[in-house]
């Protein structure tokens, strides 16, 4: 099958990458250093700058762009595409399309919303790497509108990059959890950097659990920034449950109170556990 | 040299197996499956039950007990000890043993204070393995009682386990720094599944990022909540700290101020990436 890329960044390679093998592969970006990169390192079969020509060629679309950059692209750009052509965007947020872009697609275009829960903290092609997607989860956004085989089409696209679960949200749902799994992580990441005072020379007295839990405080902050303020009716709840979390522990060590302490490392162990079980089942 | 470990847990474990090609290794542990164990895997060279075999065996001890332990362990027994005997404790808090455990201290025993900055959510010598200390961060805290040639013994020790960095702090610098970089971590791990409203099932919608930041949640809740109560005073302004530099997130967040959000993500990915390049060199 002819699969378009738009925007060539690091998920548009990884993409083109993981689907390369049965696929013909042909990318479209502003950028002509990433898209002459990819043809370089066979990343990509075909690669092109002119939309029209683009739009011709290709029956199923990946929309690789940030999630303002989705919208105003779709907006400007829809007539380029062929009649049942198939679009597949894969931002971090989705009521924000409900809302803003699916009043304004064509009838006879198909946008099928997705989330692969992945990436790394890089950006461009230079750093694509198929081996992000492994055994990782993917999200499906169905809409009224999407046809079961436009459905069942993104959830082979799904298996053949590798992904180890596949399930189906609401746009509701999907912002809601994300609000937690990803976003709330994504800001405590970069509250615990910000919190560091710089009295002492931090990198003399780290180990891995600083480490992890600060390596995504590398971010992009143009994405980030756009999927924070899309999302805040959600994530603003979940930063003070958060906030309320933290405090039972403050209380419990500023009462020197080991009991309560102690049970609520065990709980959260715990949980933590199940989830670990849960991703290798 | 003889070198002997009390306590074969997980970092009993783990430093006996850095050190054994060099040095025998004689364990002293009340668990005798645990002792049993080393032998079998080779682990260790030598195994007591009996403190004051042992104590005649070795003139360099690995103190690898829980913080509390350490003290009652030292008032108990510290008559078994041959004159001249390197205590070394590996504990994550230092003022408190300063305050209730050097001025109990038999005077010519030598306690030499260390915190090897490694360990693994996993609890027992089952897990140990010495790679967790390669190119990793190791303190000593020196204090008046402790002879340059000890001091210097535990440097080679610390070259000799792998670790990176060796840094001399004093007591009240460490549990400072350690407050922020080690236990607020361990904090916010354990807040963060806490928060969780398992309204959904959580292991499906996670990406590494949330993997990495509640990995630690995973805790050892007899270590960590003596470690915590213990470094309250330095802890619990950590956590404040931690609530502003996440207050203005959610403030940026909820203003819908991109261009704040940004220059807050800009700072913490220019600090991280600048403590990533630290640990490099």
């Amino acid at each position: 099958m002819n699969v378009g890329i738009i925007g060539l960044g690091l998920m548009g390679g990884s993409i083109a990458q993981a689907l390369q093998q049965r696929h013909h592969i042909v990318a479209y970006d502003i950028n002509e250093d990433a898209l002459q990169y990819a043809m370089n390192h066979k990343i990509i079969h075909e690669m092109s700058r002119n939309l029209t020509d683009f739009a011709q060629k290709v029956q199923v679309v990946f929309l690789c762009l940030y999630p303002n950059d989705i919208i105003t692209f779709i907006k400007d750009h829809q007539l380029a595409f062929s009649s049942n052509t198939v679009l597949i965007e894969i931002a971090g947020i989705k009521t924000k399309f409900v809302k803003d872009l699916l009043p304004f697609l064509r009838q006879d275009l198909d946008l099928v919303m997705t989330h692969p829960i992945a990436g790394r903290e890089k950006i461009g092609v230079r750093h694509a790497n198929p081996s992000i997607f492994n055994k990782q989860n993917f999200v499906i956004v169905p809409t009224d509108r999407n046809t079961p085989e436009h459905l069942e089409l993104v959830r082979e696209f799904a298996r053949e990059m590798g992904f180890g679960t596949i399930t189906d949200l609401s746009p509701e749902a999907h912002d809601e959890i994300i609000a937690y799994t990803s976003q709330l992580t994504h800001v405590l990441s970069l509250a615990l950097v910000d919190a560091d005072d710089f009295h002492f020379q931090t990198a003399r007295f780290i180990g891995d659990s600083y480490r992890d839990l600060t390596r995504i405080a590398m971010i992009n902050e143009k994405l980030w920034s756009d999927l924070l303020i899309a999302n805040h009716a959600h994530l603003i709840p979940r930063i003070d449950q958060f906030i309320d979390s933290l405090s039972r522990y403050k209380d419990a060590i500023q009462n020197n109170d080991v009991q309560t302490l102690v049970s609520l490392m065990k709980l959260a162990k715990e949980r933590r556990f199940s989830i670990e079980k849960d991703v290798k089942e």
